[in-house]
Order: structure tokens, then sequence, then C-alpha cells
């Protein structure tokens, strides 16, 4: 049974229902404990994380923490409080994001910083935030704690990291799969490695694990990174190009510059660096991402780090979590085509 | 000895120069531990934190660890890691404040918003916040991590609090004071608190050393509202009025509101509620702050507070580190004067 999932392939309709089958139940403790814990007298907080926590994310990450544990056989409730915990930083995540980029849209539902402004976004950021450590602390693992706080420390410096490089054209390849493997991988990687630590199983479990979640995470954001490109803002639930008007530099960009002549990598360097991103630019920089193969070649590095996370589940044994994860990698990749 | 330490007045002048004294050789060890930690091969990472850090910041509340922990003889070294936790997360929470309130100085430097900008303050302070807890988990007191992740909570919480009462002219002293309970007071009473943990000293001594920060931290923010219309900004090194240009609701402007006539109050909510608060507005304030005794009145408090915070030091032995804890509280009080 295994065999077949494993392999990648555009004829199957992959989607992420299996995993939400897998951990249906476990999903709803966790949701119940996300609710309880954004609770707050001060009512602007549930007010805005609840848009947010509410407003239709896939909680991916805390799925993923619940779907793990269940590869492991795991028969206990320690890991519905730490997938909200997970939830929570990545929530906390998106707050400060939205505030960082000024972004208006997000999931096809306007942020927070635009309907209760940036001070409020930053300020219940920073209480989800202590509020996942908070949960945490009640499970009393310091192994969590350390991979929690790690994963968190090299997230916001993967964000510093790419606001550095933001509007900067030289940025290579390297330098960007290790900034996307912080800011967003890290927190894949985390929320399935706390799984092996609560369903206590050794070092190995735990590494294999975190290298599922880690690639699976660099392939979602390659495929994000696409997808700005080449979906609409109905598909997408954000605008389409954002990331081309922010000046934010994303593979894509990166490979079409590298591939390109004089005259392209003009055009790329103005764009990014400076306010040249309308409409008709947007256009010229999409047809120049498919003539250079950019577009094509983001989405084949995306497969190859999802095969990566796939094989990673190797040493598991067959079921219905293995498939089910195998799947979600799966997934990730054909929301491109 | 204690007993002379013991009364407040403003004939002396009192210092944080005895705390300093007695805990200069554990503070050399908290700086390195800041300098260290504060490290990251994203560049923008430590320039901006050290701009704040090094920026002539009093060191207050890792002091107030340090010497809690010489009060109790704590003769270990735990505690320069989690004073320097202590520190990070008050930079972090400076670092956000000042996007929040959109300030341009601070301890009579620009802001790291205004030189970095408000997503590079945001995210170093998000990546400062994770450091925290990184050398807390290290330290592997989770009764540590419990204390200062319910900390960081409430004081999260209180900035929305006060970002919510924020040109709300009817909110009341009570409310103020939960609220600077949270956003200033949570921390000093944390800071002090750990001490008690690290010295392995039971409850009792944990209670009162938090009961000691608090009241300390509350007498700090009241001195500090009070200086904000008495001061000016090279005393200061902040800008004189800001609070009341911010249409930042603090105890004074409270107190003159509930004293004040019709014409009083009719001022005081244009003053907060809108617009009109320019220099003359600024000078017709502060001398309606004169004349119903306001400030003075909120000086009172803070001396109450302050005391109150010297009376929890009743149960230590007298000594060094009580009198210079002592001392502390009255130099709170008295850079009012």
């Amino acid at each position: 049974m295994t065999a077949t999932i494993h392999q990648l392939g555009p004829a199957r309709s992959p989607s992420l229902e299996p995993m939400l089958q897998l951990v249906a139940a476990d999903l709803n403790h966790v949701n119940a404990v996300i609710l309880e814990r954004m609770q707050s007298h001060v009512t602007l907080i549930p007010e805005l994380a609840g848009h947010l926590i509410a407003g239709g994310g896939k909680r991916m990450r805390p799925m993923l923490t619940l779907a793990c544990a269940r590869l492991l056989d795991y028969g206990g409730s320690r890991h519905h409080k730490l997938a909200a915990a997970v939830e929570f930083i990545h929530t906390a995540t998106l707050l400060h994001d939205d505030v960082v980029d000024s972004s208006g849209l997000r999931r096809g539902r306007r942020t927070a910083n635009i309907i209760w402004g940036n001070p409020a976004s930053v300020l219940v950021g920073d209480f989800l935030f202590s509020r996942s450590f908070e949960l945490m602390v009640e499970d009393g693992s310091l192994k969590v704690l350390r991979i929690l706080s790690r994963a968190s420390a090299v997230i916001a410096e993967g964000e510093v990291d790419q606001l550095t490089a933001q509007r900067r054209i030289e940025t290579g390849e390297d330098h960007y799969l290790h900034i996307i493997g912080a800011k967003t991988a890290a927190l894949f990687a985390a929320a399935c490695r706390i799984a092996s630590v609560v369903a206590e199983r050794d070092e190995e479990v735990e590494l294999a694990l975190d290298c599922y979640g880690r690639n699976l995470g660099i392939a979602f954001q390659l495929v994000d990174d696409a997808i700005d490109y080449a979906s609409d803002a109905a598909t997408m639930g954000k605008g389409v190009g954002d990331d081309f008007r922010d000046g934010k530099l994303t593979l894509p960009v990166i490979l079409a510059f590298a591939r390109g002549g004089e005259a392209d990598r003009r055009f790329w360097r103005e764009a990014m660096e400076g306010g040249s991103s309308g409409d008709e630019q947007l256009a010229h920089a999409t047809s120049l991402l498919r003539s250079t193969g950019a577009l094509d070649d983001t989405l084949a590095r995306a497969r190859t780090y999802g095969q990566r996370a796939i094989d990673a589940l190797g040493p598991f044994p067959g079921g219905r979590a293995k498939a089910a994860l195998a799947e979600a990698v799966e997934f990730a990749i054909a929301r491109a085509y």
C-alpha cells in the first residue's frame, strides 16, 4: 500500500483529508485548548486572536504533531496542549508577519493589522507567544521546551534574515533556502519532532520526524512562492503578485535573475529594489519566470524536498498514519497544479 | 542600621549605587551572557539589539534578581543566565513598545524603530524573547519557566489592556493600577521571585520577594508617569509630554479628570481622545495637574507602594543586600524630586 502512496504524480488529486480524518478526534481537543487558552479579561485579545485562529487556517502544524504521534502509536493526551502551543507560535508569527509585510489580505480575509492596527497585532502576537510557553511549561517536558524555544529563535532569525535580503537581488539560492529553512521549515520540523518526545521514542525517531517536517516545510514554502506568481487572489486567499510588489525575493525570482540576460537582470533589479512593480511589470515578471523555466524549476526543487520528506518516513511501519503523512506532502506539492 | 534605611525622605539623595556595588561582579557575568547570547549570523540582530542593550539602560531588572539572590545568600551562578533572560524579555518589550507607541526617543537616543524601521524592531524583539526562553530552558527549572512565561503573558495582556484604555478618559484609577501591575510590575516581581527559586527557598520567601518587586514596579511606573509632566527631555531621556501627546492615560490625568469641573473635563477629553495636544495644551494640562494636586498625589501613591515594597523586606535579615534593595525603592521615588 505504501508503495503507491510514495509516488508523486499529478494524476492523483492528493488532499489533507486522510490526515484530517486520522486526527479528527485529537484535533477537536486541540481546538478546545486553543479556544480556552486564547481567552483573556482583555477582550481585544480573544477578538483579534479569534479572527485569525478561527479564520480558515488549515491547522497544518498541529495536525502534523497529532499525525506523527499516531505514527508512533502514542496513546496519551499530552500532545493536545503541545499542538495548541505550536499553533499559538504559528499564529503569533503570522500576526507579526502581517505587520512586517504590511499585508492586507490573508486566507482571503482582511488581516488583523488592517482591522485593529499594527500595535494590537504586535501585542496580541506577544501574548499568544507567551501563552504557548505557558502551555509547554504545563506539559513539563524540558526537551519539548528546548525544541520549541530553539525553533522560535530560529524563526525570528530567519525573518530578520529575510528582511535584510528583501530587495537585495544578489541573494543566492543557498542563502534563500537557509532563510526558508529557518522562517518556515523550523516550526514544521519542531511540530513533528515533539511527537517523538511525548511518545518517548529515541533520538533516531526524533531526527527522522524532524527531517520529514523540515523538508515538507521547505517544499511547502517553495510551492507558496511559485503560487504567488501563478495563481489569483480567489484561489490563493491573498493577493497574487504580493511578493513581487513587496520586493520580496523568492526562489522563482532568484532563478530567473541568475538565468537572465543584461536587460532581464536590470528589470529584476529595478522591480525588487525600487518602486516599479505595477501590473505591467508583474505581467512581464511572470512571462520571464515562465520563459526561463524558473517557475517550473522552483516546483522541481519543491518536489525534491517533498521526496526527501517522504523518504524520511521510510523506517516507520506502514499504515494509515504513514499514508496520511505522505499524502500531506503530495498535497503540499499539488497545490501548484 | 536597617531602621534608618527604611525611612523614605527627600533629605537624602538615594541612588542605585549601593545595589550596583553589591552586584557588580555578578552583573559583569550577566553582561557577558547578554552580549554572547544576542549574537547571530544575521548581523542586523546584534546591531539592533546592541543599540538598545548597550544604550544606557540601568539593568534594573537583572540587578534585582542579583540583589535578591544576595539577600538570600545564594552562592551559585545560575542567576546569571536567568538575569540575562529577564533583561532579554524587558528589551523585547521595549522594542515592541516603541513600535506600538511610535516613539522616537528612549534614554536620550533615537529608538531602534526610527533607525531600522518597525519590521526589524518587531522581529528582533521576537528573537530576544525566544532567546530568553532558551536561556531559561538551559537553566532547566520548570518553576522559573512557569514564573517568567506567566509574567510574559501578563505583560502582553497589560499592554493590550493599556492600548484599549488609551484615549479612553473614563478609565478609572483601579483599572489603571491593574494595567501597570501587569505591564510594568509583573516583570519586576518575577525578576525578584526567581532569585528565591535558584536559592531553593520556600514559598513564603518567594511571595515576599514577589511582593517587594511588584510594589517597587508600581511605584517606579507612577513616578515615571509624573516625571513625564514634570521633567524635560534632557533629564528624562525621552520627550516631555510624550504621554500627553500620545493620548496615553496615566494616573496624573485620571486624578485631574476625576477632580476637575466641566470645563476641565472637556479639556482632558479632547486632549486624550482627539488631536488637540500641542505645546499650549500641554502647558494647560501641567497647570491643571498641579492645581488639582494630581501630580503630588500620584507621587503620594508611589510612596505608598514604595513603602509596601520596603515592608516586604521586613522578614529578611539586615545587611548590605537588604539596605541596597531598600535604597533602590527610595531611588525610584526620588527621581521625581
